[in-house]
This record gives structure tokens, sequence and C-alpha cells, in this order.
């Protein structure tokens, strides 16, 4: 059994914690955990937007707190964010979120995150195998 | 894209929230949803103790509200469940949760849940295969 406190990895486990152009995920969970999936807990920034496109990955996103949209970059249509709203990129979905206050979230990556990916300029993650190479 | 709104579900699906012993599950993401993984909230009553093993399933578990304890019962080691604390069954480890305040939980299972399963006996879901026989 793995135990963790996003407390405890915020304080003591800077390798767990990543933060790029307004937004900060913890990751409680990566690969190496054997899970076959990754968890996260996402902040993004008051006032900020971001579009990804996670090509190599299934994503799930519950929000916790918070409030903002997200528009599906293939339909154009917008949807509100607030507590209890989930999305889901089953489609590797390209998109736009908002957060018009700070979001948080509960992301679930399908194949799991490594810990070692950044979003590269399309939005997207490179796949294990990629970065492996890189 | 899939977006869904957890208070929809609870209004308007039944189909999509269990109950049973003391607990409430939402399920928000099932296995024909095709993400790989199922997400759930779980809601456990103020008071309530349960033993679960789920033999055929790995499971995080991360604590968005409440105060409660998990037993670990292949070490005895008991760990204290607060807002950010996750834990994970990585060794499908057979385990007592319990809630001395409501325990609001986000719940990832892989493979996913299919919606049919029930806690059997034993504290275990059924595998998939074990249901379709049924």
């Amino acid at each position: 059994m793995i135990v963790r406190d996003f407390n405890d990895i915020v304080k003591n486990d800077p390798s767990r914690v990543v933060t790029d152009a307004k937004w900060t995920s913890v990751r409680m969970l990566l690969a190496n955990d054997g899970m076959g999936f990754s968890f996260h807990l996402t902040f993004l920034e008051a006032g900020s937007e971001h579009t990804f496109e996670y090509k190599n990955h299934f994503e799930s996103v519950y929000c916790i707190q918070g409030k903002g949209s997200i528009t599906d970059l293939a339909t154009n249509e917008t949807h509100e964010i607030k507590p209890g709203v989930m999305y889901a990129l089953n489609e590797h979905d390209r998109h736009v979120l908002r957060a018009e206050e700070e979001l948080v979230m509960a992301c679930v990556f399908n194949p799991p995150v490594t810990g070692t990916e950044v979003h590269r300029a399309d939005g997207s993650y490179a796949a294990a195998e990629d970065l492996a190479d890189a």
C-alpha cells in the first residue's frame, strides 16, 4: 500500500511538483508506482488560459475547486467548469481551459505520466517511448 | 470529449449512483467510457467502518474532505486519512477504512469498473469476466 500526503510532497519532494506557465501539478502517483495510471492535483492560476492536446494520453479532470470553462476546439463548444464537473479527453481532444478563479483539479492520465514530461509547443506530452529516445 | 456534472448525475442518472452498507459511490467514468480506468466520487458515512480487498483491481483513493483512518491488514499499520492524503492499493491490499467524519473520496480503478459490480462478502469486486459469466 502506498500512502502519500499532498502537503508532505509539496514540502519535501520537489521532484513531484512541476510548474509551467501559470499552472502547477503535484504528482501523487506516477508510472513507476505501477498502478497503470497517474494521479495529479493540478492548480491553474486565476486569469490563465491554456491550450492542451494530449495526443498520447487519455486524461480525466475533476474540478474540486474554482471556476472556469473549457472549449473543445473540434466542435467549438464551451462548457462551464465548477466544483463537481469532470471532463474526459476520450478522443485526445484539443481544448482550451480557462481559469476565471484558481482551478484545483484532480487529474488521471492513462498511460501514466512518468514525471519527466513537459508540455510541448503543441500542448501535448510526449509518449514515454519518445522521452526515452530524447 | 465527455463532460459530466456530479450534481446532474445524482439528480438524473441513478444508474451511476450505487449505495451499499454506509457508503455511496457516484460513477463519473465507467469502463464503457473507454478511458482505461473508472473514476468515482465515494462518500463513506461518519462512524462507518469498511473492510475492502480489490483482488481484481488497482485502486487509488484521494481524500477531498473528512477525517478517518486506514489499516493495512497485511502489516497492521494504520494511517490517518484527511484532505490531501491518498492511498493506493498497489498490491490489492486488504484494508479497513474508517470514517470518523464523513469521507469524500476521489477513487480511480484500473481496470475500470463496469458499473454492475457490488462488493462481495470478501470485500472485493468481481473481475469483469466473472460478471459476464454470472
